[in-house]
């Protein structure tokens, strides 16, 4: 519980008018996008690195959990205060500072909105492409603290490929300045990918200083139906073969297509499975590619593809593709959403598998996602109501992840550890991998105050729980 | 001393013929591209993680320092033996382990020479873009350590930015697998890229899987000529602004293009300046961007522009441009070689500069490089026998890094602090970031046995030594 010393302290700080301390105020700051619950103990909301230098400081010497917070729309728990303590909202932090159309550089604040950033950028005909479905809310400093990815990863990469340097305050208070402002720099050690994607667990970020790319000339949109979702994994990987790189080349199942168009009615195929695919670059490299795409496409299985015409209807493709995620309760009321990665030319694999799964355990599993780089949305729907179909679709997720394990893949590409994630730590990483980031956790948070409770399994013995391997296999899953 | 003992057991890990002792053995092991010498007690050659691991447990147990080296062509010092001690040489661990088309990426050991393996990568159709000069002979695992760079990083990024995951061996002895086979992946700290640049001082590289890319259908190689070197460095800053992105765009200014004509006789105009510029892309786009970057060139000042035709062509100029560093010698016997990084649009400024600074310690200093991400080798060249010279010399180098500073810039854009910039870290560095990297190190390595002496400032004392900032403005330098 806080003093009434550090609640006065806090006020203080930050100012009366920015720190919120009752009930009805801190509900707003107890959840995020995996709907589940953590009332904190106070909120505040910081403006400067300085304060959140102060309250850090404070935190170690009173012995408070602080848990940072962007638009909270975090898939695996990052920003959820699990241990209570103080949240520190940086929503009030949005000053995009500079756009360099020299350098091709920003400077911003963590608490901008991914999407008003990247307006602002492309109307200065630059590009800032990380582009996760959460753009329209998500804030950069979440998008930093969890390395957020999205469709353009497979062409333009993830959010640690576009930050050259922080401003982060430690754990333990002290405000530092990380990387450079030029796409080289090898001074010292590389802190500044050392805490992107630290999910907020080794430090605060306050200032970051993102690379730019020019917007590219042209873009092409092409939706190509197919009456079978292997054909379509199929594809993913021989666009890829044929050394085509596409700007987004995602697959959408086709449960997911009848519970988005159910919900958003933009007049998408009945089909088993589409990719929905963009080509950029410039104006004659873009039909070119997208000719490559197209003629690959209906030699595997494809029954047609069309481009679509106008902005109006790639607004609407693209809307109905980020629309997916919140139409699948349309199917049951809960579901568990996995955001796991292979390597591309194993999504076929992973897709069958996936497939086994939910005829062994009886449930619907929804796949979409970034299948160009084998980053899959796999999305075991259940009733939570219904205890026994609770329990199978954790032993599904476990399964999921086994399978995706043996096929050399990582059971997170974008979503992060968090809470959710972290008892099947061990199926992926070595004990001496855990303990070496533990070492790195303890250099910078000694007294463990920041965001605790995240990424690590609480208990050693949680640590074994999970097998991978031979011995695993075709055993039914354990959960921690 | 190492006891015999060790030596012994040094022998029984990596087998009679793989441990070295005698002074002529070790001597070939002392040194590297700084041209300082330090012995070390044995060479061995390792062949695997098991035998890494073995040796480094040891050095724990017993106490020597361990000094891992790939070719020794680093221009920091980073794989000199400066305290004694083992060096551990990978380079008999060669194997290109896999080359996969269809996900686009590679398993490699450490040992591997980067041009060998760009060779086998290229004959598939696919490209690892990372180029240093030293490609010829330096290894993938001393590229990893010191992150290195070259001319392509422009458009293609660094070495970090192709290092998808690790088997690496902790100082401790552990041998741990960090990052994914796959683009994405977000379980738990990012330890791949703590590890590429860190130096060889947080763990030692057995294998690596690298990200490779389509090879680009065509490429343009331009040599553009200024008769003033000012309006070379505005010209690339144009070509930016322009949104023209070169896949090279290096500048060679007077003092070099003339040392390199000599030494290697390639047919390179007498000029003040010349850029030496690549496009690639599709057949078109390479057209349209060669087209583009020749106007504005032309418009800034340029005397005239070529496009080499022909691999010969092509080839000569590169051969010239990596000789540069090489057939500098002609004008001094000794050179302290510089890598600043200056946001692009600060080139003109930091070329004019220099220039003052060469005036003002009447100093030949020759500025060749990476113009086009800011990135110049900047090498003050002295006679090390004339003692005023030396120190003017080294005089030059503090007001080089503090210009630089100045102008946001970082002192090592791919070289690393080593041991010869150790000292100017502060420089770059507020104390608590230094603090910071340290508690990375003993984090990872309590005994401080891997590699030590490198890139920390060995007494406290040193590090206040650089001041940068308006106080230190137009004051003549303090060397430590």
């Amino acid at each position: 519980m806080l003093s009434e010393l550090v609640k006065k302290e806090l006020k203080r700080i930050v100012g009366d008018s920015n720190a919120a301390f009752a009930r009805e105020d801190l509900l707003c700051y107890s959840y995020d996008a995996t709907n589940t619950l953590y009332l904190p103990e106070a909120v505040v909301f910081v403006e400067s690195a300085e304060e959140v230098s102060l309250i850090l400081k404070m935190a170690n010497s009173e012995g408070f959990p602080v848990v940072p917070r962007g638009a909270g729309s975090g898939f695996s728990g990052g920003s959820l205060p699990v241990e209570g303590g103080v949240v520190i909202s940086t929503e009030r932090m949005k000053g995009i500072i500079e756009i360099d159309t020299e350098n091709l550089t920003a400077v911003v604040e963590p608490g901008v909105v991914l999407w008003e950033f990247q307006q602002e950028v492309e109307r200065k005909g630059l590009f800032y492409p990380p582009d996760p479905s959460s753009m329209r809310f998500s804030t950069l400093g979440g998008n930093i603290a969890e390395c957020a990815g999205g469709p353009r990863a497979i062409k333009y990469g993830v959010t640690r490929d576009y930050v050259l340097g922080l401003e982060v305050v430690l754990p333990t208070g002290e405000i530092i300045n990380t990387g450079v402002r030029t796409a080289k720099g090898v001074v010292g050690y590389d802190i500044t990918r050392l805490m992107v994607g630290s999910e907020g667990t080794l430090g605060i970020v306050t200032k970051a200083t993102l690379r730019l790319l020019p917007l590219p000339e042209a873009v092409k949109t092409l939706l190509v139906v197919f009456p079978d979702l292997k054909d379509a994994a199929i594809a993913v990987s021989e666009i890829i073969k044929a050394k085509v790189i596409p700007s987004t080349l995602e697959l959408i199942d086709g449960v997911s297509l009848r519970c988005v168009e159910e919900y958003a009615r933009v007049g998408l195929p009945e089909a088993e499975a589409v990719l929905l695919i963009e080509v950029d670059g410039s104006r004659d490299g873009v039909e070119k590619d997208a000719a490559a795409v197209e003629r690959i496409c209906m030699e595997t299985g494809a029954s047609y593809a069309k481009s679509a015409t106008g902005k109006d209807e790639v607004k609407d493709l693209w809307k109905a593709r980020r629309a997916i995620s919140a139409s699948l309760f349309r199917v049951k009321p809960n579901k568990i959403n996995e955001d796991v990665v292979v390597p591309r030319a194993s999504i076929p694999e992973l897709i069958s598998g996936i497939r086994e799964i939910a005829a062994r355990f009886n449930l619907t599993i929804a796949c979409f996602g970034h299948a160009g780089d084998g980053n899959i949305h796999v999305n075991v729907m259940y009733d939570k109501k219904n205890h026994y179909e609770a329990k199978a679709a954790e032993d599904a997720v476990a399964d999921v992840f086994r399978l995706t394990i043996g096929l050399k893949g990582t059971i997170s590409g974008e979503h992060g550890v968090g809470v959710s994630k972290a008892k099947y730590l061990s199926m992926e990483l070595k004990p001496e991998a855990i303990e070496a980031m533990k070492r790195i956790k303890a250099a910078f948070d000694p007294n463990g105050i920041l965001n605790p409770g995240k990424i690590f399994p609480k208990k050693a013995a949680e640590e074994g729980a999970y097998m991978v391997g031979p011995e695993a296999a075709g055993q039914p899953a354990v959960t921690g």
